[in-house]
């Protein structure tokens, strides 16, 4: 019996894929990122379809790559040659949505709107919302401890990770963590496999956090600047002021202009830059009011409030529509750098200089509160992967970060892309725990091989 | 040359202490637990002093139990025989604070109350506040994950750790994390070696996220309950109206009696429990007073509002005597289980039936907002441990908190107290994950050996 056939007699032959024209169209992620050829995709639906995977995998030495909803812009779910491509995406349960302990139990291939939909149908949320989280999976969003527009207050996925039920390389299941808010009976190993992108183990069930729902629909404002410099500088001012933004985003003019050829919204020609603030506080209007005096005062050319909640999601849209008006342009490479926010004024302006410097199209948003800034080098459809000047751009953008006291990624994980910086940020020392630590949970090497560390 | 007087020639003999006498005086922490004798105690004051104990140790295989201030209520902190106990209390510096980032890198020995003053120059506040906190170090803090009364709203001490520095079991020198306040670079070791009792380094400076403090005084209530399932579902009525409280604390009878005895603070006869409620929120006096309504609708006796923040801070200052009142009936044993906020009402009546079963004196107070409670063993000081009695109504206390889906330990880590039930909780491939790890940073297992896994 070949190994592919004994995968097959574990599961169902309707679970595993082998025809190449299908397998793959699950082999890559959203990066331009080339992958190797799987051997099979699985379609996983229960955990102990998991664990046969595994069981087999260590078996028979064959690299397992795990997949959600194939979102990830870093290369996490690329496939590597001779792999199974592990997907989740059909996990899909809500095992349990219990609104007096404010928790959830979800499979992993939940995707991450729905679950927050299912929360407020009880007065609830679940705060982590990525850009991608009307497509992306909770079993994504755990791999890469995804960020998104309302962790400036909410926190990051890993803030929202109570437990996890989790497959091991060898198909034996852990259950991590537990389900009241606090506990510190061993090591953290839910941080630890929130972030790690599916190197230590294939998670199949999470217990999440859920917070209460504002009682009121948020304010927004949006201000125009005629200075990157001065709508970077308003950030602080506003987190300064304790407004408690729950969403304070930046487009720069590159970004705004993508976003008005394709949808028009009149962007003005002085405008360099705009900030998106969002208060979901009780005094949620007063809020909005301060931050619109302090972006006026810091030199906002135009301050527009929300008057109803329509508005308020106008205002938004404008921001969701950046990545999508981007591609238009041509491929890009999406970036994640993260400084401390009072880095934030200087380095927007250097990631413009960098630009120039190498002649490349940089657009960038940034989840400002957070410090967080995508730059996004747009290069020519034609070509397979980024030209040599963007990636001069690109590392000359990581090395100014990481002397500002940033970190190469703030939200979308290291991935295959990241690699060949990471050692920039974590030392010999660090890298030499990472592997050890790689190699209790999967000795043979086979979970995810080549990524994150 | 002897391992000892190497060991005073690698640092100053000012700092090598091994008169017995003295060295007694450190090798206990606030448990009744007896510990081994020290070989020495090392006063470190300097990163460099921590190197140079931990490469010492290394090449003379002799055990490390680091140290803070000694209030730990496990054991993690608790000598073990022929150990170097390497004390952090003089690691003092706040080495930068910074406004505009909102963060500090303070290193062990800072007191927790004494960051949090600091903070609050500039309207900031460094929010994890354990009972202890005007008496225990942010070393111990983040070697046991410490909660505290604010963390209901506020989270742990994890969520407020950003990065670390750490000198690992050879003496090399790792530092984790970073200053911002998101990142997803390599695997979270900061959350690993937060609640790791010291056992997989050393931790000689940390960076930790301060918050804007509250603009206005809290506005603090007090609700006297006949019944204590009233009392704790009440607790549950608070939540799930959306008041957010900054501070949810639950007294039961013994503990009101054992402070009305020392401090006569007016107990009634008919008085079965008490709960403090908080509010910081802009519109606190309101948040309170719905508080307030709630309690008297699920059955309160009588309720206070404070009207001026001294009245605010005297009704929580019933809470903070609470320890001490106890610690004046016998010797303590003060146990820290955790169970989902729904079954605090059941949970807090079993340990009252436990009590009666096993003839036992135990008072209750629980940080009720997170399901976080202390049930305080209290036995005759003649006694130089827990009789047997003692020991089996803490077992089902255990037994039935896990049953109820909590955990062991909320707070105040595993330490010596509870590996014994450890297992019940986490199961053996996890204990042998954890070995794993802690073989990685600790191949010689001389990192405080035999506590929390």
């Amino acid at each position: 019996m070949t190994a592919i056939s004994e995968l097959v007699a574990a599961l169902t032959p309707e679970k595993v894929l082998t025809d190449p024209d299908v397998t793959g169209s699950y082999a890559r992620d959203r990066t331009f990122l080339e992958p190797g050829s799987p051997l099979a995709v699985v379609l996983a639906s229960s955990r102990d379809d998991v664990v046969a995977v595994m069981a087999w995998a260590t078996a028979h030495r064959v690299p397992v790559v795990p997949r959600g909803a194939g979102t990830g812009l870093a290369g996490g779910a690329t496939a590597v040659e001779g792999c199974v491509v592990l997907a989740l995406h059909r996990m899909t349960a809500i095992r349990e949505l219990s609104p007096a302990d404010e928790i959830a139990v979800v499979e992993p291939g939940v995707i991450t709107a729905d679950l927050d939909r299912a929360a407020r149908e009880h007065g609830l949320m679940y705060a982590p919302d990525p850009s991608s989280y009307e497509i992306s999976t909770i079993g994504g969003n755990l791999a890469t401890n995804a960020g998104g527009l309302r962790c400036v207050k909410y926190g990051v996925t890993r803030d929202s990770a109570l437990g996890l039920e989790v497959v091991l390389a060898d198909g034996r299941v852990i259950n991590t963590g537990r389900r009241t808010v606090k506990g510190v009976t061993g090591y953290d190993l839910t941080g630890l496999f929130v972030g790690s992108e599916g190197t230590l183990g294939v998670i199949t069930a999470a217990t999440v956090r859920l917070r209460r729902a504002p009682a009121v629909h948020p304010t927004t404002i949006a201000a125009e600047f005629g200075s990157l410099r001065d709508a970077a500088a308003s950030v602080s001012a506003i987190i300064a002021a304790g407004c408690q933004p729950s969403l304070m985003e930046m487009l720069d003019r590159n970004t705004l202009k993508a976003i008005d050829d394709w949808r028009h919204i009149g962007l003005e020609e002085a405008t360099r830059a705009m900030l998106i603030g969002q208060s979901d506080a009780a005094d949620g209007p007063a809020v909005a009011a301060r931050m619109a005096e302090i972006c006026t005062a810091t030199g906002a050319t135009f301050v527009a409030v929300s008057s109803s909640p329509q508005e308020a999601e106008e205002l938004i849209a404008v921001r969701r529509m950046a990545y999508e008006a981007k591609e238009r342009l041509g491929t890009c490479l999406v970036e994640d750098v993260c400084v401390p926010r009072s880095a934030l004024p200087y380095m927007i302006e250097k990631i413009e200089e960098i630009a120039v410097a190498h002649d490349v199209l940089i657009a960038t948003v940034a989840h400002a509160g957070d410090g967080n800034l995508h730059p996004v080098f747009v290069f020519d459809r034609s070509l397979a992967e980024p030209p040599p000047n963007v990636w001069a751009a690109a590392d000359a953008v990581f090395r100014e970060t990481l002397r500002m006291g940033g970190t190469l990624t703030g939200e979308h994980g290291v991935g295959l892309m990241k690699r060949r910086w990471l050692a920039l940020e974590t030392g010999p020392v660090t890298e030499e725990i990472h592997h050890g630590i790689k190699a209790v949970f999967d000795p043979l090497g086979i979970l995810n091989p080549g990524k994150a560390i």
